[in-house]
Order: C-alpha cells, then structure tokens, then sequence
C-alpha cells in the first residue's frame, strides 16, 4: 500500500522535530559516506521551463532511495513531488505532493545548524524576512532551543505583523514585529536573515558575541543577503553541502573573502570531524544551501511515522 | 487537484483506445520533433539498484510534461510512478502508481503498428507467448482490427489456457490455446511475437504472405526471439525508436544483417514521411522498442478522459 501525503496532511507540531531528528541521521550518514546526494538533472522543455530532479537516498541497515522533481514552467501553482522507495525490498513506501515538504525540509536543515552550532541557553531570535523560508526557519529554531522571544523584521509592515501574530499563535512565543533590522538582531542569540534582499541587510557592528547567524536568502557574488564582515567575525562558518555552494552559478558569495576555505561542513562538525562553536563568545554562521538528496530523507521519516499515517491516503 | 490514478483505476474497455489515439497524435508530434524524449537517466544507490528516470513531453497549443521513474532494487513489488504536467500552466495534472501503465503503453504502441502497417481486413491474430505483454499486445490489435480469432502457443500449457479462457472473456474474441508455434501463426494475418525467448521461436517459412509481426521480447545479438529470414522476408521494416533500437547495450538483432539500414521510423510511416505497406501480399515487421517518453502522453490522455476521472483519488 502506498501511502500519499499532501500538504493538508503537513501538519502538527511534531513534525519539525521528525524532520531535524530524521536530517541529524542523514548528516550523520554524510559525513561516513552513506548519503547519496547526485548533482540535479535538468530536463529542458523548449520554451516552457525545466523539470529539475533531485535523487538521495540513504545506505545502510534500512537504506532508503528516493527524489524529488519540481518544475520551472511559467505559472502560479508548482506542485513538487517527493517519492520514497525502501530499497531493500523495493517496496515505495509513498509519496508526498506540494510544496510545504521542501520548505519543512530547508527549515529543519537551519535547526540542525541551531542546534550543533548555537548557543546551548540561545533565548532571543532576531528575524529578517517574513516568507515561508522565514517561518520555517523560525519553527525549526523553536524546535532545538528554549526560546523566549522572537523579533522580526521585513520591509512591509502589514508582513511583519502577520508573520508575528501566526508565528506567536504556532509557536507560543512571543514574536514581535520591528521596524528595523537592528531592532530585530541587538539582543538576538540567533539571527535568521531569509530576505530576498541581492544587498546586505545584516552586518556585523549590528550583532552582539556569542550569536550563531543563518543566512538563507542570496548569497552570490551577484547578490548577498549578508554583509561579508559577519564571516570575517565569524569564528566557524558551515554550509548543509560545499559542493553546492561552489557550483552556484556565479560564485558563492563569499569566493576571495579570505572566508570560502575556512568553510565547513556541517556533516563534519555533527559527526566531530571539523571543529564547531568553542566558547559563548564565539560567532557562528551557517550558509544554508539546501543539500540535495535530503527531501528524501525527511520524507521517508514522515512517512514512517505512526502519528501522520492515518492523514493519508492509503490505497 | 491532482488526480492520482492506480492499477485498479486502469480498468475499461475504453482505455486502450484512448492510449492509442494519444499515442498516434505522439508519433505524429514526432515526426515533427515536438515529441520530447531525452534519454534516460539512471541514479545508482551502490549495491542495491538503480532510480531509472525517463523524461517526456509534448510540446505544442497544450503543451505536456512529464516523467516516468521505476526502480531495480531486489524485490518482488515495483511500483511506476509517472507524473504529468500541462507545461504552460504548471499545473500537476496527476500521478498514476503502478505497473499496469506502463504495459498499457507498450501494447498501445504494438496497435498503432498493427493500424498503420498490418492488413486493413486482418481478421486472425497468432500470439506466442502468454504474459502480460502478450495480453496488452491482443487487447490493442483488437482494438484496431475487427479480428475474429486469436490462437496462442506458449510453452507451458496451463499458461495458454489460462491466457485463452482469460482475454476470450476480456475482449468477446474466439481465442484458442494450441500447442505448437505453427498452428498459432500458420494462418494469422497478424503474429505477435512476446515471449522471453533469445532463439528464434518463429521463422519466415511459418507465415503467409500478407502477415504483420510484431517482436516485443529479446532483439539484440545476444538474443532475439525472431528469426532474421523474418526481416529477410519483410517488406517494410519498422520501429518506435530507432534511437533506442541502436542504443542497447548488445547490438540490435538485425546489425550485420542487411536489413539494418531499411528500418524505418513508425512516426514517419504514420506522417507519411516514410512507406508503409503497398499491398496485400506484403509481410510487414515491427520492432517494438518501447519509445521513452510516451507513458507520459498516455498518463495524459488517461488523466483527461472523462470516463476515468471519477474513479481516481482527487485532493
């Protein structure tokens, strides 16, 4: 029977929790060798757009072969659609149509960073932006550390205070809207910047020691969310994949900073291969690119678990 | 909504019909290169099998795109999944899981050859082999031909009766098991030749003038099922995908033989690009490859017919 899950069935507080858990096994698994992550395959329509597939899958005891496909063809719904096999037997243990998996999945990418990177007694997040990748990137923080308030930023004030009145209502926090970025990150332990914004809107005069930052937005020679001093403060700088961030196709932002080769992998700082944060004073940054293969992953882990099965359709 | 379709929801009559009318507007949209069909693309999850993606799409007024993917892991259960988009809208039109699709396209693609190659007033059909292709193969010929017998030879003798008393009640056709490869084809106007054979099971000596064959099993150099004086005696030789034919890992069959370079493209027979058959007493042969691509135009017109809709989970 294979199981079908669409974004309606996304749903419930657990699920950021089975998603960072299910992504602290696949970095784990990274770090060994045990995660397939192939480059994308772009298959071109002429006139019309791509379909793009991302493959992973995870070796092992139980290993788990799976993609993702999304297409870039003009118009307003993109449903994506991320399929799992168990490949010992064979057997696709289901599918899951639309959007919210992906943005599940980067978010909870940002709160295995948080949670290996951050400070441990983290309270205060400072929020810029006010999209998905924002909301979920503060639920995934909310899911690894005890927070006590969150501020958030973004140009357009009607955004900002919606983001803050859903996000205080999902979350039980304290979320309140500000009018500047440095209201939002002064007394921030953790700073998320998920802007679209190609010109910096942090900097590092704005962020108080001891802060783990995330960038998520731009961040190409082209355009960058984060001003470049933040990794020159920054006394670890990881990515979810170097390979991808050095395939962008204009170089990653941070190329001859003097920053790129001090450049981690977060799968080496989880498993204890690369150094990660060594004191409270020390700054942090996570370049969040959205490792391949890793939709997969949290899929699988949805898939399995008893509390989602019975919102979809079995058959 | 997206419509997800199983095996159980391709049932009806009316189903191969409309695989082979969306099919032959395929062949047509190919011979003027608005058929996408890339070649596959295979992902390797190391010991336990391959992700097989094959890509296809119809470009044109309403343009489709869309994917097949099947798996090679070590186990008894594979489900297909093939997805369609509408490509000028980006709407996700649907997913069908399950084999019975795939079968579908190939037997539909084995009628459109019989509609454009085989005798217009064929009336005997002698099938070897009794599995499934076999199946899919007598259902699409009867689709297109008023047929008013089928004799079917397969080794084993509880298999033919099984197939015989099987599609009898499935098509309303007189099908009768025999036990010997002559007596099946001996008379038939159309031979269809799906077995797993790689010796050749029937030969030129065993066919009348006039007869249309069709080969589904084994056709490389390694194996065929079908003996080479058979294209020796062939008027017109023909294929879905010459492509394909010439990119199998062994050479194909008929390499060396002569007849190589007198095979012609269906989709050019059909646009009238190329000749099909000029007379009655004509033998004409089809080589059925299984053009990549096309399960994404029967999951189309699958998709869009009416008769279908209702059965599918919708969501």
């Amino acid at each position: 029977m294979t199981k079908i899950l669409k974004d309606e069935d996304l749903v419930g507080g657990a699920l950021m929790s089975i998603a960072i858990d299910a992504l602290e096994a696949a970095f784990l698994a990274k770090a060994c060798n045990r995660l397939i992550s192939p480059p994308r395959h772009h298959v071109s329509f002429p006139d019309r757009g791509d379909l793009v597939f991302t493959v992973g899958g995870l070796m092992g005891e139980k290993p788990i072969a799976g993609f993702r496909v999304y297409d870039t063809f003009n118009g307003a719904e993109h449903t994506q659609i991320v399929a799992v096999w168990s490949a010992d037997d064979a057997k696709l243990e289901g599918v899951i149509l639309g959007e919210r998996l992906g943005s599940l999945r980067t978010g909870a990418i940002g709160g295995l960073a948080i949670r290996h990177l951050g400070a441990p007694d983290a309270r205060n997040i400072g929020i810029i932006g006010s999209g998905a990748q924002a909301r979920t990137q503060l639920a995934a923080a909310a899911a690894v550390r005890n927070l006590d308030r969150a501020r958030v930023y973004s140009r357009d004030e009607t955004n900002r205070a919606a983001f803050a009145s859903e996000m205080q209502q999902a979350l039980g926090l304290d979320v309140e809207p500000v009018d500047s970025v440095s209201k939002a990150v002064d007394d921030a332990d953790i700073v998320i910047c998920a802007t679209t914004s190609q010109t910096p809107v942090v900097h590092a005069g704005d962020l108080k020691p001891g802060v783990h930052v995330t960038t998520v937005g731009p961040k190409t020679l082209q355009g960058y969310e984060l001003g470049l001093d933040v990794a020159d403060a920054a006394a670890v700088i990881a990515t979810d994949s170097l390979e991808q961030a050095r395939a962008y196709a204009s170089p990653f932002f941070l190329t001859g900073s003097g920053n790129d080769d001090r450049m981690a992998d977060l799968a080496d700082i989880i498993a204890g291969k690369a150094a990660g944060r060594r004191s409270s004073e020390e700054i942090t940054l996570f370049c969040s690119v959205g490792l391949a293969g890793t939709e997969v992953v949290v899929a699988s882990a949805i898939l399995r678990s008893p509390a989602l099965v019975l919102r979809g359709t079995s058959g």
